[in-house]
């Protein structure tokens, strides 16, 4: 049965073009669809001529090529286009059949669709992609979760296609229930927001006040790649630095307006709702915004005054850069993996934490050594509460604490924003509070709207005092503070 | 017609109390109805004893009570009562008739309730009230908007009660369509999050830096409430810090886990939504989870290590945090409105900021000598794009900002958590930087992701640099980052 191909693919942006021919390299058997005709043909007879891919032009055609139970993955926008291609689909499938959407789809949309899709007996399953084109060609991180009885028919394709760690795992493994992959997947893209904020403050500290050039730069984030701040994103930050074009460095004739397309607000979101303290990703999605303002901050820049930063020896101060750098990487990944285990609890997803550092260890943008010491804490303890309670961590951050403080504080004198290394060291100081000052806050919510409060040692037992003397003994109900 | 009585009131906790005793004095004549018939008897036997507030023990009865238009103000837990009650309600009410809910409502449910029920000819209204258990029996805040054919009708009332300013104007008035109104209480109330954080931090800096004893910070606050910090909520720390129950300070024995009720993430949710760098208020949101989780905080205080924090000398750093407070303060208000100013675009609001200014200047919990000078920014240039950019906030910054530095800097040093301190100083750096480092951000997204990026002084045109020589020319669309 010459026609039983193994998945089809619809969708060929640069992500499903490359999933398509990173799968032919691994001997699947796929067929590649696209809403327009062209860009099938153009695909065909570009990047995949001379593979075993296929194309489809139209739905019926594409599922007709399929083995059963058909696997069939959306490499499309997020939103409206996924429900409309579900829909498209669902009268051409049979019972058992699998809809992956590889896109970046919100988490509840996803676990909405699992649900509808399994009373349609269609196994739906949302799974993050991340690694951009390269890894999408060439080994990307893979989140699936969704309905787990697709799981054993996608595994050998996913884990095949996926990158791996050092040690040859794949970096791609089951998530759990519902629209947990989407949501890992969301939580990844929120640390990536936080780690390239955190580049970037180390970059305007070295450019703005240790006066380096480009090339030192480089040369300074190409060594922080051969130490504990290994990433992937410190490596072509040493590259982007040191790339000329024509004679110039091409970074130098970047405007300086970050984009953004939601799920790094999505994930400050998430957190806002879950009560989660994710102040690092929060100010980094939030210094995207303020980038934005471009032409307003050239106006500012001329009414608003601030010190004068005199420039600082580079020798002594890249260390402690480095430091803050390090310290405040564990601050936002301690935040990431908070938020996880709150939604773990409240979405009911059993969630492999180690398991989860495993598949960003490869393939993805935040892939780092630093993530085999996440695995490792949670092997320790797979009930670790929290990874700053961790002994590698709360030591690493104990080292780095000086430097970070250093240069957190030189910044505050001088006039650099540091967002990221800030907040982060004011949640290290908070967390690290057996007493903070809300008891204060919890006085002033009872004078102003009788809400009440509790009492240092006093169990769940509810007080109210009156403060002026007039307030009555009536207790808050319609009152929101 | 002895039963045209002038408005009823839904919901006897004790807003809806107090606001109808604060209506009665007013000469309004009051229906007071709740859905358990034994709180309206306790209501009517107590405090609304001798006045001319009568009660209802049904919904029939109380509409019956009503002159024509009838008004009938909802006092209400927010969310699906409201709902239930408008159901129960839209039977015996006619056209015309006007409902006012005056509880905290998220305002795209007030949107929502404004249109569905101008289809059924019922004016509707969102108000924000603000102003505690206080407030609304002597003069709140009051914050109406919706169908804007209800607002002759309620005037009167509303600011009869509402708080006046000195010169005597009323701290109510017309905000705008659809949920205006509830969205600037929203905003009013993240601005309070954003307020008693700072105070907090003042509170912490002083106690634990400082080692000043209660009565000595009370008198610190009672000072600032005679200067540019005069304020509700530095006017009641004063009081709060030095007030005793039999010989001890309740202060001291009020444990330090804040509650909250949703409004302040509502407003840090919709800053994400709309891309405004709203951190200072998001930071106190996050602050009031992070003192939540007390027993991880105990736990964390033994593992982890901080700087050993040495004294400082009162009288050199008093002033200076008093500075701190005032300029965080701006740049909070200022990110406050510019969520306003967002909004306004985003749902085709005109709203009058200066106007909310004055509604916010007496009776709420923000109430302080500082909408003034806001009130006079807005009266110089209508169409001012930014607080900061004002003259008056614009040097009443710089003049605090040597002291704002060194106290965020010190606590950055000692290990004194100051997250909306600290944040707000970023926000202003980042505001008046001509040039951010969000350039390489935006190198590094067109490096994994093709995202392509703008150049200094480049137009619109978009450009992709092949970073590695092997991406190809494909642009990215499925993968956001």
């Amino acid at each position: 049965m010459s026609e039983a191909y193994d998945i089809a693919v619809v969708g060929l942006a640069v992500m499903g073009q490359n999933l398509i021919l990173n799968m032919n390299d691994h001997g699947h058997k796929v067929v590649a669809y696209n809403r327009t005709e062209s860009r099938t043909k153009k695909f065909l007879e570009g990047p995949a001529k001379d593979t075993d891919i296929v194309g489809a032009y139209s739905l019926d055609e594409m599922v007709a090529k399929l083995a059963k139970p058909r696997k069939i993955m959306l490499m499309i926008k997020a939103g409206q286009p996924v429900d409309d291609t579900i829909d498209a689909l669902l009268p051409l499938l049979d019972k058992g059949d699998i809809i992956i959407d590889g896109g970046n789809s919100n988490f509840p949309d996803t676990s909405r669709r699992v649900e509808s899709l399994r009373n349609k007996h269609i196994a739906f399953v949302g799974s993050g992609v991340s690694g951009g084109e390269e890894g999408a060609r060439h080994g990307p991180s893979i989140m699936p979760g969704g309905n787990a009885e697709a799981w054993p028919h996608i595994k050998d394709i996913f884990q095949s296609i996926s990158a791996k760690t050092d040690t040859g795992v794949p970096c791609c493994d089951w998530v759990g229930d519902g629209g947990s992959g989407h949501f890992v997947k969301m939580v990844h893209n929120g640390i990536e927001y936080g780690d390239m904020q955190l580049i970037c403050e180390a970059y305007q500290f070295m450019k703005d006040l240790l006066n380096m050039d480009n090339d030192t730069m480089s040369a300074v984030f190409a060594k922080w790649n051969q130490e504990e701040l290994e990433s992937y994103l410190i490596e072509i930050t040493a590259e982007i630095l040191a790339f000329k074009e024509n004679g110039s460095y091409v970074v130098d004739t970047i405007l300086d307006k970050a984009g953004q397309k939601g799920t790094g607000k999505w994930t400050g979101i998430n957190a806002l709702s879950l009560g989660i303290p994710l102040t690092l990703i929060g100010e980094a999605v939030f210094a995207r915004c303020l980038s934005a303002l471009k032409e307003e901050r050239v106006l500012a820049s001329k009414k608003l005054n601030g010190p004068t930063a005199s420039a600082l020896p580079a020798e002594a101060w890249v260390a402690p850069l480095g430091d803050a750098l390090y310290a405040a990487k564990i601050v936002s990944y301690t935040q990431g993996y908070m938020l996880m285990a709150e939604a773990a609890k409240e979405y009911n997803w059993n969630l492999n934490y180690g398991g989860i550092a495993q598949m960003w260890r490869g393939g993805c943008i935040i892939r780092s050594a630093f993530l085999d010491n996440i695995k490792e804490a949670f092997d320790k303890h797979s009930d670790l509460s929290n990874l700053l309670l961790d002994d590698f961590f709360a030591e690493a951050v104990d080292r780095a604490q000086d430097g970070w403080r250093k240069v957190v504080a030189v910044g505050v004198t001088q006039g650099i924003a540091m967002p990221a290394m800030s907040s982060a060291l004011s949640f290290y100081d908070g967390y690290r509070s057996e007493v903070m000052p809300h008891n204060l806050l919890q006085a002033q919510r009872d004078y102003f709207g009788a809400h009440t409060y509790r009492r240092m040692g006093g169990g769940d037992e509810s007080f109210h005092t009156n403060w002026t003397g007039t307030g009555g003994d009536v207790s808050s109900s319609t009152y929101n503070v």
